[in-house]
């Protein structure tokens, strides 16, 4: 059995980092953009504080100012036309997004609901006509709006709106109707003060017919008056975020005329006959939903980032901190010098390591469906589930790490100025908005479990359960054997039967095959209980509900599995020298702890014996010792700006020593 | 293989559950006490939303005055002496204090900081002289004191303490001084505005010699002035508890009479002559310390309570709100009717039950031994133990309890009036003070490793780890060698070596020895992992700083066990009929659930097969399947008075049907 303390083997030599240059590797193709919204945020640091100070009405003033300011730079534009003023470059803009996540989030998340909802929602499901109203006043935020889609009544499940939007063929108009109370639109970001303009997503009702989920153009508000028929209600003080006035608009009876629908994919002619390219309802809903995919992929980049802004706090803390005299009478020990806090930082590192480079993937890959590089709906599909998955760990990740680093600074971590405080509540919400972490984890699982087959998107919720728990369950069956799926191991890790158990632990190729052994086996496992249930005639609903856990996890796999892969073939590209050598420490510690937090499943399903998890737990504490001497040098290569990590007290000012 | 919705075994019969009766059970011998703390609680509900409109300043007197005025109803002097206007029962004062955790948690801080740390300081540390100055103005709230112990460089480590109190032999004074900056008093409750007088911990200096840490009481404030040399700054705004006023306090030669000092353990003669009655000084100092334990167990209720409030709004929230068409076309489905949902909420449930009755076993023996009743040496150890144990567990229990509830009551959990803000944000420090319950795990193993032994008390840290790893070593090995390990858990359970694999999952006994045997195990590995760093000659500091987490694992399971025995004993005791049936049922659900996530230890250490390990997994569904319409009645049998749950929209209001 290792000593607790092994010495590293010979011949290996800690590497160092050259910091500039591993900022300059993650920031990638927009260092630029990264670098003006630094800029910005470093320009804008006082909003730090005036959230803390200011009333809710004055933050919410301040944080719009600072909105439209900041577009002014160019910053939040980035992804819209250039012949409105905007950048041309979708890539950009998740660029910027992502790295305004450094600052306050209710500037953040102002910007999103502005540039990301609304203008989105008009740039993606409107035309030229509506381009041409409104593009150019929304990308200088002279025209503030809203995306009025969430109810009361409805969060996850969009296509039971309550909302109605019947036409009039006498006056070409539409009417807009809450038709109960639990279909008023709530939570709204913008509404509660600031829009002048709602996009409303309702049900379109032409004649008698209903066909489905559509999104209008209304105007909510005359300067600061609700138009006649709209009602408006603020939604009040929010665990955090309270910089974004949200809230909860009624309408009655509101008419707007025949062109207020965005009506890229689907029409309604003067006369009232409604016109669409896709037949299927289903389908043409899911087609509009899935334009409003970077929504997701911004919100799941802003939690990896708000993540390294307490993580860097974290850091730079526990190498000041001293507490106990551990090894020495003379002097305590640093906290970082702890084998407990090297455990619960440095795994929080790597993988946010990891999920940096897993999200570069999902940004590329949406710039280039959205820039019309490759646009095939087998593709679309495949980035709408990544861009679900990548949200789901990289938001609940923010959730975790900021808990532990704002309990790994102790009572200091309490106090507003030292930024938890604000951290912790303003990204609260991140696992919930952009769709429910748990409902988009098994939307990646449907997307796996059918392949993305071209069917899928027609079907409601209840016809997605029976379709997976009926049609598809054979295929995958049959695709997951436990035969072929030993087969495709082996092709990535030769070594037969016992591919598991001779392989390094630092082999990627081990590593990569241990989570595409994990993921395939889980989703045959949760096909096989479908199809087990079905067969024994059970409602297909319940089938599902009984095996729900299993799908998360399953889906979850899958997502673990595709960070691993990211962060793999990042390094793998990296020329020779310390730095490849020093993120593939983080590599290794990013695959081998997300093995060891599952290996009681690796066990069950006999591919880790007892002895090689204890090696990995082992290898895990020999990771984080070669870590230790790189930890500050690693947070600092994420470039937050100083003035964004506030703390004056963690990362500067008095200290024991 | 099981099926996944298999029906239950014929003869179950779904238990009721008769509300009140299992209140009455759950209050136990303080009902009276519960209930007047819960009629203040609905007497001052509005305190919920002040928290959310009146400033800092303004939030702050208001708290100060609920308090006061509580204090007259005798709910916050019951553990004080009668003849000074208290209650003179301590089982009482932690019974009003946890029940207090249902409301605002600033109320709460605020209580605990006057009445348990100030008052409790001058109670247990301070002889009768100090008795007849304060306790009687300071249990009516007349006289605020504040406890500054904690200071800005040492929170943990309270024996390196900065503050120095210099005794001047010919003014028969002491001279109290913050030597540096990193030893001003820090995040001290009620120093910012209302604290008259103080219970400063300083090191004493008598002569040229140092005693180690005692309590001073000084004076810091006439009216709203500070006294001449103490300087004070207010902490500001903090994550949450913001109608507590935490400052820094500072003191440059301020002069206090000789009877400043607590002098229950340790007395200075006006000649200058330092005296004690416990020579050891870590003895004196962890004896002292030892007085001041009832501050752990209230915040350890206070935890579990808060987590009480936090599910009985999802529950509630959760039979109420439909989310998809799942298993019918016509109705969506009530998300508690989901198997995700049920598994996210239930083992929170009976983890909380669990938790209720561990607390109540600790709050017994608190009771006990500070009444007198049951007081050496060897119990008290063990009674901070147990108190340092419950309280990480339950505090931690709370953080996560609480963000689970949030999530799952998606964005609508995230307005300010439904309560999960204030509950996160003002909880978030419970896993820091009195403790952090990292700190106190290593507590609770190191009182293990060394059986409590006599001679503990006397070490200082790094003493303590030497005489851990050097002295206590031989005999833990000794003590948990495998063998006898295997002897001690068979008299728990017969059935020879196969006792892990013959008994019924539901079997209380087999669950216990499982918990059993993985405290033992541990801590024995742990004690060998020791031996064998000290065996090699590292320093002793190193060694355990690189099993730590194995020393925080062992201490966990230990408090587990102890945990689900408080469980089993109470259900063991209850007469037959439905409530026993019932907490079966979440006994059960606890049990297993705890063994399920520990499953990879309990597989590495052969105590679990791979079949059992899903048997185990499949069990838990069955509970929650069982449990889930018993689930509304357990939350209200907690007695959360309906005003403290708020949240207007979650438990009653507008629902989608």
């Amino acid at each position: 059995m290792a000593t607790d303390t092994a010495a590293p083997p010979t011949g290996y030599v800690q590497p160092e980092i050259d910091v500039p240059a591993l900022t300059a590797l993650l920031d990638g193709r927009y260092a630029d953009v990264r670098n003006l919204v630094r800029t910005n945020l470093a320009e804008y640091a006082s909003i730090l504080d005036e959230a803390d100070e200011l009333s809710i009405d004055d933050f919410r003033e301040r944080v719009k100012e600072v909105v439209v300011e900041m577009a002014a730079t160019g910053q939040t534009g980035m992804g819209f036309p250039e012949q409105y003023g905007g950048g041309g470059d979708i890539g950009a803009s998740i660029a910027a997004f992502e790295t305004l996540a450094y600052g306050d989030l209710s500037v953040l998340v102002k910007v999103g609901v502005q540039f990301g909802l609304f203008g989105g929602a008009i740039l993606q499901l409107g035309t030229q006509h509506h381009h041409d109203a409104y593009l150019r006043d929304l990308i200088t935020g002279k025209l503030m709006g809203c995306f009025a889609m969430t109810e009361t009544g409805h969060g996850s499940n969009v296509q039971a709106l309550g909302t109605v939007a019947r036409y009039d063929v006498d006056a070409q108009e539409f009417v807009i109707t809450t038709t109960t109370e639990s279909a008023r639109k709530d939570y709204i970001g913008n509404a509660a003060r600031h829009a002048q303009v709602a996009v409303v997503f309702a049900q379109l009702e032409v004649g008698d017919r209903s066909e489905g989920v559509h999104a209008f153009v209304v105007p909510i508000r005359d300067g600061a008056t609700p138009c006649p028929g709209v009602r408006i209600e603020d939604d009040g003080r929010k665990m955090g975020l309270n910089g974004v006035d949200n809230g909860r608009i009624w309408f009655d009876g509101v008419r707007v005329p025949r062109t207020a629908l965005l009506n890229r994919f689907a029409d309604v002619t003067p006369e009232g006959v409604y016109e669409s390219a896709i037949d299927n309802p289903n389908r043409r809903f899911f087609t509009m939903l899935g334009t409003l995919v970077q929504g997701r992929v911004c919100v799941g980049g802003a939690g990896i980032n708000a993540s390294k802004v307490a993580l860097a706090i974290a850091t730079k803390y526990a190498v000041r901190r001293r507490q106990f005299e551990a090894t020495s009478d003379e002097q305590e020990e640093l906290l970082l010098d702890y084998g407990l806090h090297q455990r619960r930082l440095l795994p929080l590192i790597a993988r946010t390591y990891a999920l940096h480079f897993a999200q570069e993937v999902v940004a590329l890959q949406l710039h280039d469906v959205f820039s019309g590089h490759t646009d095939d709906e087998h593709t679309r599909r495949e980035l709408e589930s990544r861009a679900a998955g990548t949200k789901a760990l990289g938001t609940w990740h923010a959730t975790r790490t900021i808990q532990e680093c704002r309990e790994a600074c102790g009572g200091a971590g309490y106090l507003a100025i030292n930024r938890f405080a604000a951290l912790k509540a303003d990204t609260d919400v991140f696992t919930t908005f952009e769709g429910d972490n748990h409902v988009l984890l098994q939307l990646v699982a449907k997307g796996l479990l059918t392949d993305y087959a071209s069917g899928f998107e027609d079907l409601d919720q209840l016809g997605m359960v029976r379709f997976v728990t009926n049609l598809a369950v054979e295929t995958v069956v049959e695709r997951t054997s436990a035969h072929k799926l030993l087969e495709r191991v082996r092709d990535l890790l030769p070594g037969g039967d016992e591919w598991d158990q001779e392989a390094g632990l630092l082999d990627p190729a081990y590593q990569l095959a241990m989570l595409r052994y994990r993921e395939e086996h889980m989703l045959a496992g949760v096909a096989r209980r479908l199809k087990r249930g079905i067969d024994q005639g059970t409602n297909p609903g319940e089938v599902f509900s009984a095996v729900q856990d299993h799908v998360i996890a399953a889906a979850n796999a899958h997502v673990e599995r595709l960070v691993l892969e990211a962060f793999v073939d990042k390094v793998r590209a990296l020329p020779d020298g310390d730095t490849k050598v020093a993120l593939s420490l983080l590599c290794d510690l990013f695959a081998l702890s997300t093995i060891e937090s599952d290996r009681a499943w690796f066990m069950e399903h006999g591919r880790l014996t007892v002895q090689r998890s204890k090696a990995i737990s082992r290898e895990i504490g020999g990771l984080c010792r070669k870590v230790r001497p790189l930890a500050v040098d690693l947070v600092d290569a994420w470039g937050v700006p100083p003035e964004m990590l506030r703390s004056p007290d963690l990362v500067a000012g008095p200290i024991n020593t």
